[in-house]
């Protein structure tokens, strides 16, 4: 990493240089981050420590991928045994069983729309976003079957500006607090309905038409608030070539901070999702 | 995205009044990097386009997980069927059984040393980093057994300066454009001796220990050439607490350009590693 010495050096140069200019050839053509990400790198360059990458903190997003988990039906636990092992064949490696809802994971178009986009062919480019984190966490712990919906939006945005296009939203309803402990987490009554938070629809489609979002996660086991039968936010999202994703942790580590979201879903073939790696870059 | 006519106007603005300035205890704190990169965001925010992540283009660097891709052994094929359907259920979820090393997919070091660190514990910091992308095409088509090995990093050092510390190193061999064609890529002779390329551990060694690179990515089946009986380049890397990633895909799209890399790999329960999605940020 930079020590002290080079950081007070490449200081003083600005301080004394000013930055160098762009041209506004390099400037429209590269986009006003990219054309400072580079002068930044050119910066650091010329200072011997192009590390840029290595100074990004890292803030996972994402719970273990294990055969314990909260699932949305019971069946959905994850199963996974030895292949081969250290001890007995040299190396180590397990086989998995699972369904591709479980964990940290993605919801894309073809989980409920038919013949929509599956997870091998979804852009990559839809993968990566500015985090929005949208805490309604008060409202949360008071009732279970809270949604984010539009005036947690409104109210987000008065204190902190239009959201902005391309942007994965996080709804932060404080249930990842809950997911070692699966019975809470699931959080269902004596008919077997569940009762966590969601988002509304209404939520949804104005993130996605008015503010065009890449994507919507959230901290519960669900798009929609456990109790509904409708699944509305899925519809709203998958019907509009968003994603989702679900079981989302630590929003609280990237509430308020400028990050940059990417997630990781493995190139599923035909999948409609899976689990991903869900990692914040702040 | 950001329109000609808003990037026309913060190109003004930085021609007009400059970039503004840094207070040293901030850049200190932050890091020359992060600092730009806040004073980026801090500009376009003035602007009304906080959209810092939008800007930032995404290269795939995976191969498409699924039932019909080289494997290092033909009984590690994954499979995967229908769990529900839209159709008959409403939505759509796959169900899928595989072993850990198919696909783009991450070594751990728990893969081949006992007791070592799995996949759900491996640092998240450790999955981000600078590219380094080693070009080993030419030797590799005259030779399928050739290894990347310190000529090659030393070739590379004197094109491009020192390798930064923090990176992730990529040999780039040409071999993914054999992806599709599953006899090629695996490239086993008459004995089922495989013949495809990978990196020396004199080379991977020296990369850890001298360079302190976080991690080394191939784009043919295994770290080691495929002929290697005594992987000695998974032991050199594994044993060193760094990652492998095999089959990665699409390096000729990064190779000379300055791009971060995520290592997308979710946090599989004890796994020696698994399947991933790997993105270049550019």
């Amino acid at each position: 990493m930079c020590s002290p010495k080079v950081m007070r050096s490449v200081q003083e140069r600005i301080e004394r240089e000013g930055l160098p200019s762009l041209s506004r050839r390099n400037f429209l053509q590269l986009g006003a981050v990219s054309a400072l990400g580079a002068l930044a790198t050119s910066i650091l360059r010329a200072n011997g420590v192009a590390r840029a990458s290595s100074n990004v903190e890292v803030i996972d997003l994402s719970h273990v991928f294990g055969t314990n988990i909260p699932t949305y039906l019971p069946d959905e636990k994850p199963k996974r045994e030895d292949y081969v092992t250290v001890e007995k064949d040299g190396f180590y490696i397990q086989r998995w069983t699972y369904t591709e809802h479980a964990g940290t994971h993605v919801d894309i178009p073809a989980h409920f729309i038919a013949k929509a986009t599956t997870a091998d062919v979804y852009p990559a480019q839809q993968l990566v976003g500015q985090a929005v984190v949208i805490d309604i966490t008060e409202k949360a712990a008071r009732e279970a079957d809270s949604t984010l919906d539009m005036g947690d939006v409104m109210a987000w945005e008065r204190a902190n500006g239009k959201i902005p296009e391309g942007a994965i939203v996080f709804m932060y309803s404080g249930w990842d607090s809950r997911w070692s402990d699966l019975l809470a987490f699931r959080n269902a009554d004596a008919n077997d309905v569940q009762h966590y938070p969601g988002v509304s629809a209404e939520a949804a489609v104005f993130l996605i038409e008015e503010r065009k979002v890449k994507g919507i996660g959230v901290d519960t086991l669900s798009l929609d608030f456990g109790a509904s039968t409708t699944f509305d936010a899925h519809y709203a999202i998958l019907g509009r070539e968003c994603f989702g994703i679900e079981n989302v942790a630590n929003l609280a580590q990237i509430k308020g901070r400028e990050a940059m979201v990417v997630v990781g879903m493995p190139r599923w073939e035909e999948g409609s999702g899976g689990p991903a790696r869900v990692l914040a870059l702040v």
